[in-house]
């Protein structure tokens, strides 16, 4: 049987390390770490993803505003607020919930917020220091997958990994991640020949593709280690009720090494990887060179090293 | 026989089109291309790559200047150099030669410069917009191995190409390229198992890893496409004379669709792309909407579509 490798309990274990860091960031005379939501219009699922993040904030001690502007909101008020939020020196993260009403250039916003409160990851300079390999802050659900990752897989280097989807929020970020780490790393996407084949030769397996099940059985060796971040919503016939499914079969691919679940895998571990990136943006915007914002150890690259090396 | 594909001649069909675009911004009433190149001390291959250089921008009609500084020039004087230059309206390119003096930080000079004036392309901000295909500057040699591959490649869609070498000047960049042409995209490097039989199942080929003649004739299916970027100067045992070997055992691979020479090939390609990128950021810094600097149609990749749309 493959080990299922529990988001839920990992992102409580990477909890609890960002609230001692929290703890000790207060013992050591730096402000809280602060973390600002902007959510601009009515849009019900942005409403409760808002609210989670809020919450969890509140749970590991970093201070959390919500901003909340009408869906008619200018894109020059947006801006005027991103502008005044980089120069606060109170807060250290900003993330803008997206989707943005129409009227909105989405990118021009996204690249306004100060790369080093961007904790998101999703700023044109922070994508080009993970790219190369120096610093930066990495995206949430990224450096999830290689959290779960590190928890099952002991040694990186040359290992086969295949990325299934080339998205640039999690596919490309995750395939650099990987060969950061010394895999040998395959992308693959919709136009991709022969994909089981593919598979089939890798240790490692990132399903990305947002396709529910489509990872077989016969499409996984044996040993193998699956992280599935697929969540697609579908009807379940059996009970007429909704539920998630991910893109891989998972009764399927018992004889891998271990699997990540759907819920209760990836998921979990964004929350958790956003508050971790708003602490170590707090303490690189604090002068903690263990934590610099600058190239070589940015904040969450020294977290994930920190992560491995703490393995 | 394998095609050989003629670096030399398509980098002279590219400076062509370069002049006929500078022609055309001058009938525009635009201000001539101006390319800035920054020489810190004496080192003695600097001073070859410089000249070659600014006599390439004289031959497509670029403005060249050499702004040399001594081998104990400080820091903030460069610095102080390249935030005049940034905000010179004549200067359109700037590029600043390595390797520079050990008492300067290499990193921090070349972000110092203007992503829109960043002709290298090695600006975080560049990388970022590769990396997630949204346009900026593409460094020279990828961006002529883009223009080689497409000379003998009719369609990328779903091809199979593996990247010898995961370096940031060549091999990472070369990947976000032929992933955004929809290859699926295997990228290789010193700690990959099995070289071989990744490469043997390759529709394409982009060897990047500087090791002479790494690439052997069994390595190579029939059909293949093979792109050697690798220069290595070694000493001919017969003639006692140095001479420049490739990453690929070029009389090997004759079963091959196409392969570029050393020298001869990725070469002479890369200060024809400078050239280029120094015209189209020179276009888009002058507002010429089809070359412009925002994310969507970038300087190089405005170029690379259009050298791609005009075969």
């Amino acid at each position: 049987m493959a080990d299922i490798i529990d988001g839920r309990a990992i992102a409580r274990q990477l909890d609890e390390k960002t609230k001692t860091q929290v703890d000790e960031m207060l013992a050591a005379g730096m402000t809280r770490p602060g973390l600002v939501v902007i959510l601009v219009g009515e849009d019900g699922a942005s409403q409760v993803y808002v609210r989670r993040k809020i919450k969890a904030c509140e749970k590991v001690g970093i201070n959390s505003i919500e901003h909340r502007l009408p869906a008619d909101a200018s894109q020059e008020e947006l801006l005027a607020l991103i502008d005044q939020l980089n120069k606060d020196p109170e807060v250290h993260g900003i993330l803008c919930q997206v989707p943005l009403p129409e009227h909105i250039d989405t990118r021009l916003v996204l690249r306004s917020i100060s790369p080093d409160k961007d904790v998101d990851g999703f700023h044109p300079v922070n994508v080009g220091r993970l790219s190369t390999g120096t610093g930066g802050i990495v995206p949430c659900t990224p450096l999830g997958v290689m959290i779960l990752l590190q928890s099952v897989v002991d040694d990186f280097v040359g290992k086969d990994a295949v990325v299934i989807g080339k998205s640039n929020i999690v596919g490309k970020p995750v395939a650099n991640l990987l060969l950061d780490a010394e895999c040998t790393v395959t992308v693959t996407h919709i136009y991709t020949h022969n994909l089981p084949a593919i598979c089939r030769k890798a240790d490692i397996i990132v399903a990305a593709a947002g396709a529910p099940k489509l990872v077989k059985g016969d499409w996984v060796k044996d040993g193998a280690v699956i992280i599935d971040v697929g969540i697609t919503r579908i009807m379940d016939e059996e009970t007429g009720k909704e539920k998630l499914v991910g893109d891989v079969a998972f009764d399927e691919v018992q004889h891998a090494k271990a699997v990540t679940p759907v819920p209760g895998g990836v998921g979990p571990m964004t929350i958790a990887c956003l508050l971790a990136n708003t602490v170590q943006a707090a303490r690189a915007l604090q002068g903690d060179k263990d934590a610099s914002s600058d190239y070589a150890d940015a904040p969450s690259r020294t977290m994930f090293t920190e992560a491995l090396s703490a393995k």
